[in-house]
């Protein structure tokens, strides 16, 4: 570590907190949270384990900061200014299925840490928080779309956002096993968003 | 073990198997596929872990014999006689949400292997294969509702398939995390299968 550099820089903190974050959810997109190490998120980010420590506590904030991290991710890559309230939620839907590294590891690590959370309980609060925040947002586009005449007002918000939500997770899971190539998930996921939205 | 009275039952190597595969089910159910130890396997199913390893072979196997056993007994506890195909489909869907414990511990066991088999390429080909079956029933349901007129014919039943078994294991998951109760996992479940299925 250069830390007489380190001042030079605009947030080394924030960066170096960030790169540390990506180490751990590629390390849990390849070996699962149980596997997780955080040895070798530091070999992986080329940094001391006393780094991890000293930024995350322990591993459980690690873990939390990585669905967290996540979370905040997939709001940049999913975020879209289409012309109508309906196309934003379907590109947005669809963006969680699409032949990117970061977005296919979020992908795994998320169901991942989701998975644990039936066994790890410290891992639910943030867990439901992050996924009500998403049943949220896709609840919002359909009111707008209520609101621009382009999905039907009888198309239920809040039931349609943990019912489509867990719709992407279930299709997701079939995609990084390999049971679903990135075209077929993102077909079947957008027949269901026209299916429910007629 | 009691050697001399395995003879008057009617097949109790197949009993036991059946006993050390559910003691398998609750471990992974509990611990995942990565925490799991064939001694605490052992521990649980009350026999020494070599008896499993007579009967698995290895621990690979033990996991993929896991898979194969909650595909079987899903069939069982899914099977429904009702008045149409849809009301057979709307049941066999539903049956995987209950407040049962072999079908939460199945539940759990199917989603911790399904998610063992992105990192674990042996799991894949059961898991596709059991998948498969699935979605092959579900198919085959919305035939026959083609046939009784339970189910519009401009259901797709193969793309249906896929999707409404995606859907459920997604559910299935906010169920398993405490994120739905049973009745509100149904319930999302229902209205789903409903929107798709007018």
């Amino acid at each position: 570590m250069a830390l007489t550099n380190e001042s030079a820089e605009p947030s080394p903190g924030l960066d170096r907190r960030t790169a540390l974050l990506a180490a751990a959810i590629e390390e849990i997109a390849r070996r699962g949270t149980r596997g997780l190490r955080v040895e070798e998120v530091a070999k992986r980010a080329r940094v001391s384990p006393a780094l991890i420590y000293h930024h995350f506590g322990d591993r459980a904030t690690l873990l939390q900061s990585a669905l967290e991290h996540i979370g905040n991710q997939a709001d940049v890559y999913t975020a879209r200014s289409g012309a109508s309230a309906r196309d934003n939620l379907v590109a947005m839907l669809l963006a969680e299925l699409q032949d990117d590294p970061v977005v296919k590891a979020n992908s795994a690590a998320w169901g991942e840490l989701r998975d644990s959370a039936i066994f790890d309980e410290a891992l639910r609060p943030t867990l439901t928080q992050l996924t009500q925040q998403w049943c949220d947002d896709i609840a919002a586009l359909i009111q707008a779309g209520h609101h621009d005449g382009s999905i039907p007002s009888t198309a239920d918000p809040r039931a349609l956002g943990v019912q489509l939500s867990a719709l992407v997770e279930g299709i997701s899971s079939r995609w990084l096993t390999g049971q679903l190539t990135t075209r077929q998930a993102r077909r079947h996921l957008n027949a269901m968003i026209e299916g429910v939205l007629r």
